[in-house]
C-alpha cells in the first residue's frame, strides 16, 4: 500500500460564476512572464482561441480586465496583465499558497498515521 | 459586483487513485447515521447501484472495507461502517474540517480587500 497523497483544487466565484481559477492564475502568470497570450497557450497545451476565451470570460465576471494587449509594432503583438490584473493574481497566489500549506500540515496531523492501511493481523 | 467567495474541493489519491473525497465522506457519514445505503443513496440523489460502485471503488483502491453489509433479517438490510472505515472518515473529516477553516482565513486575509471590484475613478 502506498501512502496517501492529499489534492485540493481551489477557485474563487462571485455570483456563482469562475471569477479565478488555479488553472486561470497558471495561464495569466504565464502571459505576465512571456509577454504573449500564443505561448502561454502554447505552453498548456490550449488553443489561442480557448486561451483567450478563458481570460475572457473570467474579465467579464470580473467586471475588469485581466490583460491587455498591444496588437502588431515592430516586434509583432505584446499582451501584458493590467494593474489590477497584477493585483488579483498576487492575491490569489498567496491565498493559494497559504491554502497548500494547510492541506500538507492538516494531512500530516490528521491523516498522516492512516496511510498505509490496516496493521496486518497480530 | 457581488463579494468573490472561496471554493475548495478535496480528495486523497494512493497511487493516482481516489480513496477518499468530499462527496464520498458525505454518502459514508450518512450510511453510518441511517445504517442504509438505500437511505443514504437517495438522500444523494444517487441510485442503490451507483451508491454503492462509489463505495466498491473506494474499497478495492484502499485494500479494506468500509462498510459491512447483514443482508435481511427482521428488519431487513442493514449496512454499519466498519472500524477502519470509522476511522478514515473521522481522520478525513478533521483534515477536511481544518483545510476549510484555513480556506476561510486565508481568504479574509488576502482577497478580502478585493472583492468589490477596482475603485470607481476618483
Amino acid at each position: 500500500m502506498q501512502p496517501f497523497v492529499p489534492r485540493a483544487k481551489l477557485w474563487l466565484e462571485s455570483e456563482g460564476r469562475l471569477v479565478m481559477s488555479d488553472y486561470r492564475l497558471r495561464l495569466l502568470q504565464l502571459i505576465g512572464e512571456s509577454g504573449s497570450l500564443a505561448a502561454a497557450a502554447a505552453a498548456m497545451g490550449l488553443s489561442y482561441r480557448r486561451a483567450w476565451g478563458k481570460i475572457k470570460e473570467l474579465e467579464a465576471n470580473l467586471g475588469y480586465p485581466l490583460v491587455r494587449s498591444e496588437v502588431g509594432g515592430a516586434g509583432g503583438g505584446h499582451t501584458a496583465l493590467t494593474p489590477e490584473g497584477q493585483a488579483l493574481l498576487a492575491a490569489y497566489a498567496r491565498f493559494r499558497d497559504r491554502v497548500e500549506a494547510a492541506v500538507r500540515q492538516a494531512f500530516d496531523d490528521e491523516l498522516g498515521s492512516l496511510t498505509r492501511g490496516p496493521s496486518p493481523s497480530a
